[in-house]
């Protein structure tokens, strides 16, 4: 079964996932948009999000999906198929998990935040994220990846004054004080801290340049957009102050940010789960919606079958032995029989 | 009168000048599309062209045209319709030059070579061009201003490998490649040399900057567009020598080249016409279609009324008194009773 699930155009899925759900028995099912909610209510001592976005980017060449014996091939396969796959299996299969469980499928994870549904979840109904603890299932090669570096944009803007090209002593060339800006991104070194045992790595890169009025003409004008991947350690405050010391002296503004989020591998339930799975972890280098349950203080780890790199290639898969060996880690830890 | 004659739109203002110098007994009158050629046939020892173009720039809240007691206000004024007009008058009241006048009122000076009246005359009818000497009467502060400098933009694209830019360390930058060409450019001191007595003054600028992909990924081109503007001495081909010599280990290509002109000087017909006019003559920093004629190897310079800079100006303007100066020069060259 192939459902055609890009970001806007999940109610399919979605209602293909809520009716699923409400044949099971032990669920109280719930919908909001096209993201739905199901939880057990067994009354234990600890209470997990388990949560999946159900949307992907657009298609690339890559559906319908097809199978072999080692991989599921196809858009959506790696991210994040193979994680919602995994938790639809074990809300089916684990009537009496010894941890209570929410589970979540959402949409719009791929687009901006304001369609994000656990955004619009965690504002209209914040009582439906508390937990202990949450999984996110994007692909992590079947490994904890913990916390999630933040990023932030920032335009820096050179001015200068307009002058013909023939004439170019009555004025001021802004792109050539870019240069300045250039320089000071090739001279960085990124910063490598260790947090909770984990090495992350930073990063400083021009995403855009632009500058330029006509042919003829000195531009009075130019802009570099800047992308700062920042370390769990620091805020978004943080990382606007450092932006601040970095390009001192030119005039910048913020244009997207996210926060980080820590690792939090050291709270009792984080780090009996990292136990339960093997006890491997590393660092997620990209941003992921574990900053959501950070912000909301509900430690966060990803974990879930695929290799990162592959989201959002058009030759992306998932190894039926990650589903495998996520699933029952999962079923393990949730106290299944042996 | 007010006629509007943005390039391409010349055919009312062609129209007016072909009858007016039709009523002209003493000329030959020949119309190419929107381009209007008067000459005289006195079997003079010597021939000058007289030219100038009938386009303007898009209007720009600059019409109709005012007059004071000074200025004459308008789109146009400046470049160059003040021109023409000192034109047109010695063309209505010399009958017995003491040199045959080729009068050229052409079409498209604004816009692409490829439309340019003169261009597309020397092309169809270079016989018609042929002269010992050539006055281009644009805006040139009413002296002579002498041979123009030439054009060369080249495009100077760094390139990388694309990369997540939060895992920066497994791609290369092109758009921090850019830093080294921006760097040369600031470094970069231009030439002053000194040609036929006249010192002009070189330039290199960016003068567009370009190159990204996503907000999120490390990009793998980036491109700065650099105009060279080159003195007389220096041909396209040297222009292009210079450039792989500045630009050494970056890849460059050529997007727009237009030759530079010779002042001329020391060509005695010029000379003479120096002389007569007052003496002074200063270089010409722009281009202009006075390198067509050098082309054609016609000596040719820049007279006009009108300050050059206001050229292409919301709030253009010709000095009343430049129109007089540069009509009583021409006429006293032309052999006119003092």
């Amino acid at each position: 079964m192939n459902l055609e699930s890009v970001s806007g155009n999940e109610q399919t899925i979605a209602d293909a996932v809520e009716v699923a759900l409400q044949a099971i028995g032990h669920l109280e099912v719930r919908r909001f948009g096209n993201t739905v909610v199901a939880r057990t209510s067994l009354g234990r001592s600890e209470r997990v999000v388990v949560a999946g976005h159900l949307d992907t980017v657009p298609a690339n060449d890559n559906l319908p999906a097809r199978r072999d014996d080692e991989k599921l091939h196809g858009l959506g396969a790696c991210d994040m198929k193979g994680g919602c796959a995994v938790a639809l299996r074990i809300a089916a299969t684990m009537p009496e998990p010894n941890r209570d469980i929410t589970f979540l499928f959402y949409e719009c994870e791929e687009v901006e935040a304001e369609r994000n549904g656990l955004f619009l979840l965690s504002r209209s109904h914040p009582d439906l994220l508390e937990a202990d603890f949450a999984i996110l299932m994007e692909p992590s090669d079947a490994v904890v990846e913990a916390g999630c570096q933040g990023t932030m944009r920032v335009d820096v803007t050179t001015r200068g004054e307009r002058a013909h090209s023939a004439r170019a002593w009555m004025g001021e060339n802004a792109i050539h004080g870019a240069a300045d800006v250039l320089t000071r991104l090739n001279a960085y070194q990124p910063r490598r801290p260790v947090i909770d045992g984990l090495e992350y790595r930073e990063g400083l890169n021009a995403v855009f340049i632009s500058g330029g009025v006509a042919g003829n003409v000195l531009p009075d004008k130019a802009s570099v957009s800047v992308n700062y991947r920042f370390a769990p350690d620091r805020s978004e405050a943080d990382a606007l102050a450092h932006m601040e010391e970095v390009f001192e002296g030119h005039e910048i503004s913020v244009s997207d940010s996210a926060p980080s989020a820590m690792p939090g591998l050291s709270v009792p339930a984080a780090a009996a789960f990292l136990e339960a799975v093997g006890g491997v972890a590393r660092p997620k280098f990209g941003w992921t919606d574990v900053a959501r349950f950070s912000e909301l203080g509900v430690p966060a780890v990803n974990f879930g079958p695929g290799d990162p790199h592959l989201a959002h290639k058009a030759e992306e898969f998932v190894p039926l032995e990650h589903i495998r060996t996520v699933e029952n880690q999962l079923r393990n830890w949730l106290g299944a029989p042996q």
